[in-house]
């Protein structure tokens, strides 16, 4: 007996087009976004593998995601859930700020550090800022707990609890679960599933718009470490890309 | 106190478009049913009436609805509800037939009464029938209690559970509560609220797409019977149009 869970990231955003630091901001897809998204649930209908429930994050570049490949993978009718324990890394002072130019004036050691530390997170974002999620009607329910920066550490203390609590639920009562998020949050989750350092997460990375699917031992342990991309070779060339992102 | 409802009916089906009964069979939207469900997003956010959790039945033409009205209010990251007591009335044996076939075939005293009355159904539909739901996936949890015919109050009696046991409690708990529906879920939804009797309910029509908000007092009555369209000329024009559905 086996398990079945299906990893997506969000496709292209308007700031992932923009090279900017998205985070907590709730930008949209773009068309090309919205492309891989229905590519991705055409790829889950090609192998079979159908969703019995979707969580998605609260932020509409996950949802709409997941909204347009369950529509072409003729699943919208499931349970869908959402919370905000599955959102993007929130990124802080940088939110909003371009890629490139946060390189030049940081240096690439500042730049990576923030990028890819574990447990060392940007500046903190000003509850006065165009971008904060301070008063966000979305994190009315977190009061004052809504991060003002985090770092992937902060994303795995903060997802690692509905994990336990709601979506393994899911996964042992036997329905295949479908996670439609962003790079970080799905890096968490890949960390705690494979068991990869603290130091190791940095190197990886999730290209978008791919179904990563992992069966699940009774101890939902998988059963081949990393899982499996319904696109072996979109997949790999996308990782390329994406760990070169922000560099010249 | 009061508490804000907001029922939406579909927009265009194919089936709506090719004049065949429909029911429990899952038919998408077409381009004109997509752009009334935009538009009654729109509708909303010009109203500044926002919903925080959204209901939908199981079928896709209320679920891509909901998808595209909120995403046009800025709303997608609300919570989400599916049930399948918010289904369209199961057309039983009709299901898949030509509308003005089905009239000149049975004449228009038969016709009526299978459109209209409130408690006889059409003949069953064999589970034979490729229009049949009786092995869907989408209504396993059913077994067999998945319906083979239905009339208006077996549509009453199985979702006013649901609306004691779900909606209203969030209704209660202050959440301006989204039911994204059908003809005559919804029909059967405002017999309920607005106390209409047996027979009168067979003139009432909903039109697609045009949000229907109803302002419900601590009792959950309506605190103006028959509620409010966001567009009243809009529903006025349309109730007419669709009174006169099938007929020459």
């Amino acid at each position: 007996m086996t398990y079945t869970l299906i990893l997506l990231r969000h496709g292209q955003s308007e700031w992932n087009e923009k090279n900017l630091f998205t985070g907590w901001v709730d930008v949209a897809l773009t068309e090309k976004g919205r492309e891989e998204a229905t590519r991705g649930g055409q790829l889950l209908t090609e192998a079979g593998i159908l969703p019995d429930i979707v969580y998605t994050s609260r932020q509409k570049r996950a949802i709409i995601t997941a909204n347009l490949a369950l529509e072409a993978a003729d699943r919208s009718w499931i349970d869908v859930k959402r919370n905000w324990r599955l959102n993007e890394r929130h990124y802080g002072a940088l939110q909003g700020k371009d890629k490139a130019q946060t390189l030049a004036e940081y240096g690439e050691q500042q730049f990576m550090e923030w990028r890819r530390s574990y447990d060392t997170p940007p500046p903190p974002l000003d509850d006065a800022s165009e971008y904060s999620q301070a008063n966000d009607p979305r994190y009315a329910d977190l009061g004052d707990d809504v991060p003002r920066t985090e770092c992937l550490k902060d994303v795995l203390e903060r997802f690692l609890p509905y994990w336990e609590s709601d979506i393994t639920a899911d996964i042992r009562a036997g329905r295949t679960v479908l996670i439609a998020a962003h790079g970080n949050s799905l890096r968490a989750l890949v960390k705690h599933l494979d068991g990869i350092s603290d130091k190791d997460i940095a190197a990886l990375n999730i290209p978008t718009g791919i179904p990563l699917v992992y069966e699940l031992d009774e101890d939902l342990k998988p059963v081949k470490a990393g899982g499996t991309y319904l696109d072996a070779d979109a997949a790999a060339a996308a990782i390329e890309a994406v760990a070169n992102q922000g560099k010249h």
